[in-house]
């Protein structure tokens, strides 16, 4: 491991750990608008979700790292506190990225990157039509954290009202993360598209807690063949099989492997196919 | 679109579009201390960086939506304001979603999750030895932002100091964004893996600004061939080709298509081999 003090670090080498390291990022496009009703929209992937209740979400326009002036996104909430924070996806992506240029402040970074205004029902900025979400905010406060350049304004948005696409819905009104499409920031100037096969799932933990690791029989916990992703499958059993169960499966295959790594490797076979039950038989019998 | 107001929508749905929504998320895995010593590791998605100066990372074990109550890692940050944020790779996913579990106060995740405790420079609570990277950090101050069921509360986290394994790094000691294999949060029990293909470049807008929409050719604007990620690219141009460059293309390339569409075609052909100079001369020859 490489150990990095961050008062020994330029600015410039954290962003670019931080950047690579905490990835993949969510991303804000911030529309605002200043006192005079002039509107800029932005992107910021120092953003995420934080509460429901009420919903809250948080991103924020740090100063700049080069010269520590702020960004006319925070100039425009400090003066309206109002934001539509509207939501990327892949089809998106390089008009967003052309409206994080630094065109001087009252450019509206809706015409320089082609999308389109949608006026908000409950706040002055407008949304994006082309997002497949928007959420209309109310800026609830601002929290400088730290100072000089590079630090964070974390504006703290309370959302009035969300807006959602009907193609990203299944047919319970739900988001289907198999429809959405979105991107995420990572370090330089790298995204990850979030579809296809870059998705997964993880069946979450019992209700009935897991016996966890400590409980893995110890042939098994130290098995050649068994991954840490698949030990945690197994771990994840409120219980071993029974004995009759047990007995039941070796009757029924009178040919099972005598070397361990062998059934080792079929239980990894059965986890692939979800089969957990016939992995710890298999391990077991 | 279909138009969702939160104060009209239970928490389970709000939950539901906003994990669906805000997307891929990177996710924290927390190692805490109570003020007895004993150690939590539990896995958080509403977090992200959000500061460079001091290195300030957000996260929020929200108050349980079931029941109200709080979360152990938030007791033990208010009884010990140090937390140790490690990050995930995908071989990591199935152990930290055992150690999401709702294991007893006391009991230590680590143990349940197979992980191993080793000791930080900074802080009490002990990294995970098996992530990539680890910050030790000091709570700097905890903010309830709401009150009831999942309801925030920020823990606004300085990095004292952080840990990176050698093999994200390229020959310069820079993190390589095709070295690193993390996971992002999505919907449900949705997980996205930020790496292969699912990994992509967006070039950054010039220092010299883009032209912008604005300045697109009508006819290239209105594209019936090229879609807004190509509009972007050909937008992101500083100045247009000049005269001679286009009557120079013109003449080494005598077999133009007189057919618009099939102009429109090659160039997208040119910007997919990013070759955005000639994708413009062959718009504009």
């Amino acid at each position: 491991m490489k150990t990095i003090d961050p008062a020994q670090t330029t600015l410039r080498d954290l962003s670019g750990y931080l950047n690579g390291a905490i990835a993949p990022r969510p991303i804000a496009f911030a529309s605002t608008v200043d006192a005079a009703g002039r509107v800029n929209l932005s992107p910021f992937s120092y953003f995420n979700v934080f509460g429901l209740n009420p919903v809250t979400l948080v991103f924020s326009p740090n100063n700049r790292a080069r010269d520590n002036t702020p960004k006319h996104t925070l100039l425009n909430v400090q003066e309206v506190p109002e934001v539509v924070i509207n939501l990327l996806d892949y089809s998106l992506v390089q008009q967003a990225s052309l409206a994080s240029a630094e065109y001087p402040r009252g450019v509206n970074e809706f015409v320089k990157a082609g999308f389109t205004e949608t006026p908000s029902e409950r706040v002055r900025p407008p949304r994006v039509a082309e997002s497949p979400v928007s959420f209309e905010c109310r800026v609830q406060q601002i929290i400088p954290v730290g100072q000089g350049p590079g630090a964070a304004n974390l504006v703290i948005c309370e959302v009035l009202l969300m807006h959602i696409s009907e193609k990203l819905l299944d047919e319970n009104g739900k988001i289907d993360s198999r429809k959405t499409d979105w991107v995420g920031r990572m370090g330089g100037e790298w995204y990850c598209r979030a579809s296809g096969n870059a998705v997964f799932e993880v069946v979450r933990p019992n209700q009935r807690l897991g016996i966890g690791f400590d409980q893995l029989p110890e042939a098994v916990r130290n098995s050649r063949i068994l991954t840490g992703n698949e030990l945690a499958q197994l771990a994840n059993i409120e219980a071993l099989p029974e004995q009759p169960k047990i007995l039941d499966f070796s009757r029924e295959n009178q040919n099972l492997p005598a070397d361990a790594d062998e059934r080792h490797r079929r239980a990894s076979q059965f986890l692939a196919g979800g089969d957990r039950e016939k992995a710890w038989l298999m391990l077991l019998a």
